[in-house]
């Protein structure tokens, strides 16, 4: 199946506005974490259904509702309805190959965004869509399976210590967004660490494998690309949403997360450039071998050539040959080789070959 | 005849504005087919004359006239006068070379757009122009040929359920521009996925069939891309036409289809840069095959080039060559050729030739 | 001389504002031909000066002047005194390098595009400055040399159909600018068939010649860019004058060229990424046929060097060689020789090398 | 460790704003050193702490306070409740990896950009993060380890002569400005320099030495210009800040610096064009070589080939060789070497291999 | 020394605004030269100092002021007082290293800009800096070395007739800029008939002579562009300033010498992508060479090698090889030969390698 797209001939025939899970079943029951909080009080359950939702949700408390799994559409179409989420969101939110964006509707702001992450078993990076409504008292994530990077943000909310607990669904949504993104930095960071790391084998030996090593490192810095670029996009439109659910102090951490998404872009940025001119080196570097091959392999050919045909002319059976009968032939013929020999040598090395 | 642009040469010397069919004859006889709904009715007719059109057309329906096939320009013409279209766009409808795009005029808007289709008896994706013309209460669409992507829209408007039939001609214009751009997504999805699985081939095996497949995929992509990137802006000037014929809810509908008309732009813009890749690695590949096979045929030429010119050497007829008569000159020869061509097989396992 | 920009150099040092004409003198005579209409009049004739030309323009025709040949500027100077022209819009025109654009005066606009045509003589394409000088009631061209592509609108203009005889100076210039467009668009066509007929060439038999045929079409492309890009950006212009000159339905076809304009340009674009495609294929085609080639001379020796080593060693003359006296030792030799050449095939087969 | 990204894996699950310095620790204890001047007035000191730093702070001066290393995270936290700076801020001091930005906070300016270093220990250029706080009348530089480029600048504060006692924070800011992007156009131009110098080399004498240069150019310019790039776009931003901080005079040169950011920007363009036309110009010259090379080859065996089967074949044991017994068969023989040998070379010169 | 930038190394550590010319000292005096006209005025004559030039300078004439050499610094500081020029202005005055733009001053506009010269003693285009103070009566310009290309423009002056001595500074320096523009087009153009000349051998005879030309053009094509484009932008800059010292005549003249930057620009762009295409195309040129030589030798060696191979067979000395003593086995064996090396030349001929 093709990595960079997700398969939209699912959903074709259907129409628009109809809730089609595009994308493999990635986990088996969807499941519902719901975090409440305020400055004295955090709560942490999970809930099977959006009634006992509805009922453990409390007033005056900003509410984290995390569902992990999307097949469900019947559930995501309930909780649409519990929270008044508009049809078309509800189409982005199980339509996982959708583009990053942000919009802002009656009494919510949907931001789409990709989680990225480097799966162990295979060394590549996966990418998972992560849809969060944000609405005035209660902020919904929906991932496509279980697992996140969020820990530090629950741990965070745990304590009481530090702003995030007195501070609204605004500066969860943002804390999540900048884990995201922080994210996104890392993993461009190990990969450049590993671009990087190739620079000085490309003159010294190149060969097959380092052009193995290229080439999946230009395809995961693809992949990353059409995840972070279109994300950091999301972001801008986001810090430009003129919208009373954002407070100001948050629009300024905003920006500032904007800033650090642009760098994130920069970074790939360089490091494309910098693959293209090892790929580059690398075929400099190689044709430069070829030369070095080639020259040896002429210089040796040109040098013994001449010689083997002259032991070639002393091994025909002519019947008048006088120069066989001279006494000493054999070590002068010895002598003539060598000076040819040498000749050669000589001369290749004034032109530099040698 | 040029795939990329239709031949122009016809419509040369015409008179600005004259209606010339430019392209094959793609169809017999143009026929005409006439769906009108409401919410509670529903009808699909084909009928053989804009005279009969106007007889069969009812009040207060829907009305989506049908025509497949170009090359009957008097009947083009009626059609033209019968629902008051401006002569310029009567020309573009015929002339199929015309740029995807979207103009306002007094009473109807007229979408020029391409339908790419895959055809399976070339392999090859075809392209045909659609020109849809949309007024308060009627919509008609010009096709080239007859058989379009347009079945289940078709489908769905029979059955009572969903929102179809209680929509208007804008809802039928974006479901009708909707089917196409996840058409293209398709089609772009396709031809990714033999992109992607080409991947692991290219460092290992490359060669001229290999070098095919990729300039195929280049040449395919190349080609939807000069329909679905005009297609794109062209969907984007429809967004912002401010007219009364679009509703503010299809309005948002239309957005969204700007965002999934950009992310097909953008995955094939990623594909592009991936072919690219792909042709890279596979010279890069091929100049390290060619590296190989050199330093293969140096060092074997290299090792026996000298033990040549021995065994020549003592097949001269020198008539006094001491060595000859030696009791065990032949076994000390070949120890020396065995010597010899041990020695250069070490240099050049120290040289990391070998 | 350089094919792509016009001899400056003769201009040099003369005041600016003065007339030089640039280039070669291109035609003997200049040549004046008067078009004179309206509804009910036309008259096609040549006048021999500016004062004939005078004399013999009607009150209430639209009057198309033709001038051909722009080396004899006194005669020039005589048409700019006589209709008032700018001096610098008269520097314009003799200055056949300019760049195309469109610029308002008082009581006229002036556009200067490139002509483009192909020379059967030579197979190359051919550019020629024409001037268009369109006032309220009149309109001049001023073109290098005798012979156009206005054939056509003249025809129109002969016979009373159409809409041609009722407009005025704006529908013509419009029809002007649309023939030259028009056969812009037909040269890129012609050339794109050639290039994409070239296609299923560059992998079987990559070549000097077809290396020569994509360098010409390489050629002849850009020096049809240089004419058309800039042509395109004239036409805008044109399009965004705020002027009484043009009228309302006039403007409204020239929106209409503009897009054809823009599709001239992006199908150039299209033919230049195909050309480009075409020589890296070319390129990656040439690299495996040497690598072909390479393999073979390679296999080849290296299965006859071991055997003429071992002809060779038999060869040698030493006196004590056991195996020479051997009763089957000749067919033995024999087997031996076959035998290694056996396990060398076998051993590339195994290898994929044959 | 990446050297194009700082390592931001340390800072990860930190709530944001809260301060954790990412980088090496580069300097043992943190400096302060506190410059005090007016225009009769200079005083350098050297203070331990923020308490001293406040006692020390003359009122009436302006005051450069210089911080040398970030790691000690408490005394910066000092630093920014002594002066009321900004969480957000001292998040991005210690963030050693920030992009470059100049913003606006409500009494201070703060900018952030890179100062760049040729070590000649390794002769790499090192890049350092100077962030700049100014304020109304003291201005504090951070600086990630001891020594700098603004020793002129402190020097010509010491004289009394000159603008620079008379002005305040603005033109101090300023001046630092200029002599670090005034650094930036030396290590440029030194770069350029060596890349020029280059340019004879290439068609000369192209070879793994030169190809390594060629790599290591275009390292160390991508470095400068993840630097500069941004830092061009941070002073292009300070340059559009509308505040009372920044004086019109200062206004004036800190657009001149802009001019100078950009230039050094295109000048960085304009090499690395250079450096990429010469790593093309070094394949094509390698590509040459390898022709010359195996041209010689082909002549000298194609000429030596057929000498060495006619010496073969007289070399045979055949018991009836008639031409072996002649008389004069042996010179003869000697002759037809030279005539098909003459002959070869004869082919080939007209070939004009030769 | 770097070709493409001027050593700053000397202004630094030097106060902003202190005047420290860079570059090299290329005259030996600084010379002044005055020309003074109005309508019925003409006079041109050499001054040796600032006190001098203030005494002979007459009301009511434009005043041209020519200083040559910008070394005496002393000097330009007594004209920036004379003239009461800003300090910044005099600064990059003599900063030669300066990218080219215009600014309004007070009284004056500076406008700065590179004046290219084809040096016949090494072929290569010299840069020098032209600084021009256009006030309201007088008009400045800053040369670094004697000789330059404004003759003409003197001559004109000289001369009565014409606009020129009845118009103003601006006119002038009008006059001189179109001068230095025009300068930049025959410089373009020279190099375009080298580059368009070398067109038909890249093909037919590549090789690294050719190979060294196209590098050179390539050198000179960037040095021009370095200057040209800013030129243009300055120019621009120029055109779009709102002031009462260019007449509005004038500015007419100005955006018309925009346009012809523009050209010139794009000029440059044109032959910078020939000069690539003929790069790439020298490359597959190249390539199809080796392919030839390589095919050369293949079938060359393929061809005897079989052949020495049955020579060397007959070469040993084994005692039992009956074909020996065959009677015709001689014959034979030569009519094996020539079979042999038929088959494989018929072989080749059918795989089309010969």
């Amino acid at each position: 199946m093709a990595r960079f797209l997700k398969n939209r001939s699912a959903a074709q025939g259907k129409s628009p506005g109809s809730l089609v899970f595009i994308g493999k079943q990635k986990t088996d029951a969807v499941s519902i974490r719901l975090i409440q909080y305020h400055e004295q009080f955090f709560e942490d359950i999970r809930v099977s259904s959006v009634k006992e939702l509805r009922e453990r949700r409390r007033e005056g408390t900003v509410g984290w509702i995390d569902i992990n799994g999307l097949h469900d559409t019947e559930l995501i179409a309930q909780v649409g309805e519990a929270f008044d989420i508009h049809p078309l969101t509800l189409e982005d939110i199980v339509n996982t190959g959708q583009r990053p964006k942000a919009e802002e509707f009656e009494h919510y702001i949907s931001i789409m965004i990709k989680m990225m992450r480097l799966e162990h078993k295979d060394g590549r990076i996966h990418s998972e869509q992560l849809s969060i409504i944000q609405g005035s008292d209660f902020l919904i994530t929906f991932q496509e399976k279980p697992g996140d990077v969020f820990e530090p943000v629950r741990e965070r909310l745990r304590s009481v210590k530090g702003r995030h607990r007195k501070s609204g669904t605004d500066y969860l949504a943002y804390t999540l967004l900048d884990t995201i993104v922080d994210n996104y930095m890392i993993l461009i960071e190990r990969l450049g660490e590993q671009i990087e790391a190739m620079e000085p084998q490309i003159i010294d030996s190149p060969g097959p494998e380092l052009l193995n090593t290229i080439n999946e490192n230009r395809r995961e810095l693809h992949f990353l690309r059409t995840s972070v670029r279109p994300g950091r996009d999301a972001l801008r439109e986001l810090s430009r949403l003129q919208t009373d659910l954002i407070g100001s102090s948050v629009s300024f951490f905003l920006r500032d997360l904007n800033d650090l998404a642009t760098q994130a872009v920069e970074a790939m940025d360089t490091y494309r450039e910098m693959l293209k001119d090892q790929l580059e080196s690398h075929g400099a570097s190689s044709a430069n071998r070829l030369n070095e091959t080639m020259k040896f392999l002429t210089v040796f050919s040109v040098v013994f050539i001449p010689l083997s045909l002259l032991a070639g002319i002393y091994g025909t059976n002519f019947t008048h040959m006088p120069e066989l009968q001279f006494r000493y032939a054999y070590p002068i013929f010895w002598g003539v080789l060598i000076v040819v020999a040498g000749c050669m040598v000589w001369i290749f090395k004034r032109k530099k070959w040698l």
